[in-house]
């Protein structure tokens, strides 16, 4: 039986083990010496707060901006360097309208007013009382990735080009527990939640949303979220554009329309290609990336190596992903990542031999309700040549014969 | 309907929902103004990797260890302050009997020897194009909470008693695909690794656990890991004992006996009550506690608040875990966040409607292999009254009346 699964080299799993292996490991006969200098004395001790090694020179990359506003812009995980699904949360992607505030949640306020039989105002410590759910979910700005929406392609890594999408496990308060105590009243359809930072960046969200998925965040991976992400609280709202997830959340409106914000009007609408524009086009698309063999890497060496990347969905959990080796001829079904999580990110790999000639290195998902991830054409088709959001068409990664990797439109 | 689940005030989230609330917010007509600083001014710039808040004073706490030498010793993870199930990597546990190493993976190698059909040395680079899985695992280290077998109980956080186990997404390469390139000969039952830190920390694994279950780990959630958990490797064996995933692993030696290295026979041995020791008890026993309320906490107001806390066993996922509010006498189910996942951290909840009077909190976990968490007195029964590791007895936390919080044994 073949070992092979689609063209283009990729194999599978199986022909691994049988001995596909690598090849580039040397063989000898006796272990190493023990000369290493980290095996001839005692190492640093523990301090209260960890860091990674300087060896690993892991960071984020600031993607978006000006250097006249630096307190605006964004930055983007270095999804090439990272593994698994989870994004440790000092390298979680940022975008801010207005820089980081340094609030004190003992002077910071949650309040839920307008159309409420009774307007409540929450302090922090307020919240941390009331139930809460831990979930895993995906969070990507609606402009991720817009740099393939241009006519030329790009030279960057796949966090530079496709990084404003990170993930973490988030633990909070559901709002409908906050909403129920203080009583929507009749009529109402909107909640507008506004954040404490100088931008007082503010979105109009529908209440059935709100009341079945929203929570108030306090937690990201365990501890309490970061000035970043929002501290002492953020909106989360599971699968939908990143900027509606409001962080340093400080309060909800309860209203019968949308407010039509300048944040939802001046931006975060989507221009179509006869002039008009999409709004409240929430819902993230199906994606995905291959995240290595990426842009800006170099294959040193023919043989084996695992195609891996991540797949997410604004509308539920991954069903499936298709990897091609050879410009999207052939494809192959992926491993996933045991047990795909509505909204969350979901982690495919497959190996595949790469012989030494040019290789289209491609991934494309599909979802649970069916929606499969378009080729860039078809993705792109819809817009404004100045549309910029909810790009999610498929990602193509060219391996040269010289083992260098490079964004390319095919 | 009642709300009430068992005694003491344990209640239903749907009495929750009904409107059991908080009565803790304020009643009010109109948003707060925007006079906060943070309100007025832009705030901070993005940075490379991102920091907690300082108003947020989370930490590890050193728990073990002595002045004089520094680069021994543990510290622990703060469960009472976190959420969820991930540890961030900057708070995850650490035990180290000759410090964190400053190890350079250009200059690092994993060696197979032993009885195999051909030794093998594989650098950092090499390992990173093989098959990788991953796994949200907990890592427990088999002295947690041994201050519960002193004969009196320390007034401590349930951090700094309970807090040597903590929870990551772990990525890297199962063994089977290296053992099986280098071939194991007939006979060989067992695999010794050995770490690069210059206590040379050494472990003898039966070969079957092995095969089946445990990965070379390169990434701990989503980053490289960290020095102070083996950059740039560690092995991982899911469910044991936290000192057998050697860190900055360098060789691993299959053959046909244990080697009863140091680390397996002066220590992580358990001496029972007739004078004898166990050894290569690996698994870890099915245990809880609740995070919050917990140990040097204080209740301010009467009223109700959700009791958390984390379940876990080595032997496999947690099937259920109890909550009593009434010192044992009355048990309810918790909920559980969904889907409990083998040898993994298992975050329980239920409300908890506190009247004023003492109270003592305690959790009990079941695991799918049917086993229960003991009561202290069983826990303690087995063992030499030196014996420090696998405790895993229920953990009571008494209320007074004023609202304190703090250990205590019943």
């Amino acid at each position: 039986m073949s070992e092979f699964v689609a063209g283009g080299g990729l194999i599978n799993r199986r022909a691994w083990v049988k001995g596909a292996g690598m090849g580039a490991a040397a063989s000898f006969l006796v272990p190493a010496a023990a000369t290493e200098d980290w095996m001839t004395h005692a190492g640093q001790a523990q301090n209260a707060y960890g860091s990674p090694s300087a060896f690993s020179r892991i960071r984020r990359e600031r993607t978006g901006g000006h250097p006249f506003a630096p307190a605006a812009g964004s930055s983007s995980t270095p999804l090439q360097k990272l593994n698994g699904t989870i994004t440790p949360n000092s390298l979680h992607f940022e975008r801010h309208h207005s820089g980081i505030p340094a609030i004190d949640p003992a002077r910071h306020t949650l309040t839920i007013y307008g159309d409420v039989e009774k307007p409540i105002r929450f302090k922090y410590e307020d919240l941390l009382a009331y139930p809460m759910e831990s979930h895993v979910y995906f969070l990507e700005c609606s402009g991720n990735s817009f740099r393939n929406t241009f006519s030329k392609p790009a030279d960057m890594t796949a966090g530079s080009l496709n990084g404003l999408v990170s993930s973490a496990e988030w633990s909070g308060v559901p709002v409908h527990y906050l909403l129920d105590e203080a009583g929507v009243k009749p009529g109402a359809q909107w909640v507008v939640a506004q954040g404490a930072d100088a931008a007082a960046m503010s979105r109009s969200i529908p209440l059935q949303r709100i009341m079945d998925s929203v929570m108030v965040a306090l937690y990201q991976n365990g501890e309490p979220i970061r000035p970043s992400q929002g501290y002492p609280m953020r909106l989360f709202v599971p699968g939908c554009e990143g900027n509606i997830s409001i962080k340093w959340l400080t309060n909800l409106k309860v209203q019968s329309t949308p407010a039509y914000t300048r944040d939802e009007t001046s931006k975060y609408t989507d221009l179509l290609k006869d002039g008009s524009a999409e709004m409240f086009s929430l819902e993230m698309e199906v994606k995905s990336v291959i995240t290595s063999p990426s842009g800006k890497m170099t294959l040193n060496r023919k043989g084996v190596y695992e195609i891996s990347g991540l797949s997410w969905s604004g509308a539920g959990a991954i069903q499936s992903v298709e990897v091609s080796a050879d410009g999207g001829n052939t494809w192959a079904q992926a491993i996933l990542q045991s047990d795909p999580k509505a909204y969350a990110l979901t982690r495919f790999r497959i190996p595949w031999r790469w012989s030494g000639g040019s290789a289209v290195l491609q991934s494309r998902a599909m979802d649970v309700r069916g929606n499969i991830q378009p080729t860039r054409d078809l993705a792109i088709q819809k817009y404004s040549a100045a549309g910029l959001y909810h790009y999610n068409g498929i990602q193509s990664w060219k391996v040269t014969s010289d083992g260098r990797v490079q964004n390319v439109y095919v």
